[in-house]
């Protein structure tokens, strides 16, 4: 562990996304409106098509991948750091098809709510800020 | 985005559910014998069966299924919210079996416990009111 | 449902995980350096490679096994009760691969982080106390 941020709760949030809101865009615009700097997401739906990525981690770059079908949303966990100086929405989510099925990854802008319900608990303190980290090639909290 | 609710978080609980008990049962009970009208639910653990649900976004009808062999539960995620006056549970889950695959989707009665750890955050604040959304012809959270 | 505790909620941390560490070892080390007795996990990121465990209800034993290979993590989900005295923490986690498919169990020493972001919560009140529990020969919250 070589980083750690500690916080107060603040505010909860419930949203609901509706037929043809993008998950990533619509939890984005909604952290930036109210400048939330630091937050975690928790969330369970339903979509009309995943937009998915998978980071190769020899090759550093993430691979991307279309889950083009309406499936339920099993779980998504997320949080809000800043990158670039403003808010930045990292989300993860699994998902089960009418088979029962599951699949997941991160994701992407092309997730299409059918229905989401959305939990955002804002964090009262000093942000995470996302930096490159050569260790992984990514923007990663720093220290 | 069309309906936003904002809370203070309240009291925490941590519940177990032992063999035999009915995941959604229990926690719609415990919802509404303390009245709680705005909730956050997670859990973990392991069930003997599982009764799950697809929702068909183009019939507009749930299909039924069922698990029924002994799984861990990867993880649960839901919420409390009011339906007819009530308090109403809705929650989704992700499942493993004993070679590690992955299943899912929306939990119905019928999902019994082996062991489940739950978490439930009581929400405090004017409770979100499900009422029929004929966008996706189920009782969402009206605006 | 045969054990209830109730909490109010205290700080909340985030923390990041790195290359090389070890998801359940350092969520127990930070958990006891700083004696948190109740606490609930939730993460995401991407691990170099997973063991866990199936738990099989018949023969009451964990059966192990190991996915040897990168993996996004979908949902990580735990919590932070005593055993003999310490911090003792319980987690699950899905997992999707370069396909998409997904995966998981229950998390085992020999999960290592190519990058993880962890929320845990501090829970304020009396900790559960795990114990045997003859009906499922496990070391579950004593009621």
């Amino acid at each position: 562990m070589t980083a750690h941020f500690q916080f107060e709760i603040g505010k909860t949030h419930l949203l609901k996304l509706e037929p043809g809101d993008d998950i990533l865009e619509s939890i984005t615009a909604f952290a930036r409106d109210r400048d939330i700097r630091a937050g975690w997401i928790n969330f369970l739906g339903a979509v009309q098509r995943a937009s998915l990525r998978y980071y190769d981690q020899d090759a550093r770059e993430y691979r991307d991948f279309t889950l083009d079908r309406h499936l339920e949303v099993l779980s998504g966990v997320g949080n809000i750091s800043l990158l670039d100086g403003k808010p930045f929405v990292h989300i993860h989510a699994a998902f089960g098809d009418d088979g029962g099925a599951a699949y997941g990854g991160h994701i992407d802008v092309g997730c299409i709510a059918f229905l989401i319900e959305v939990r955002i608990d804002e964090l009262i303190g000093d942000p995470p800020v996302r930096q490159f980290d050569e260790k992984v090639s990514l923007p990663t909290w720093a220290g």
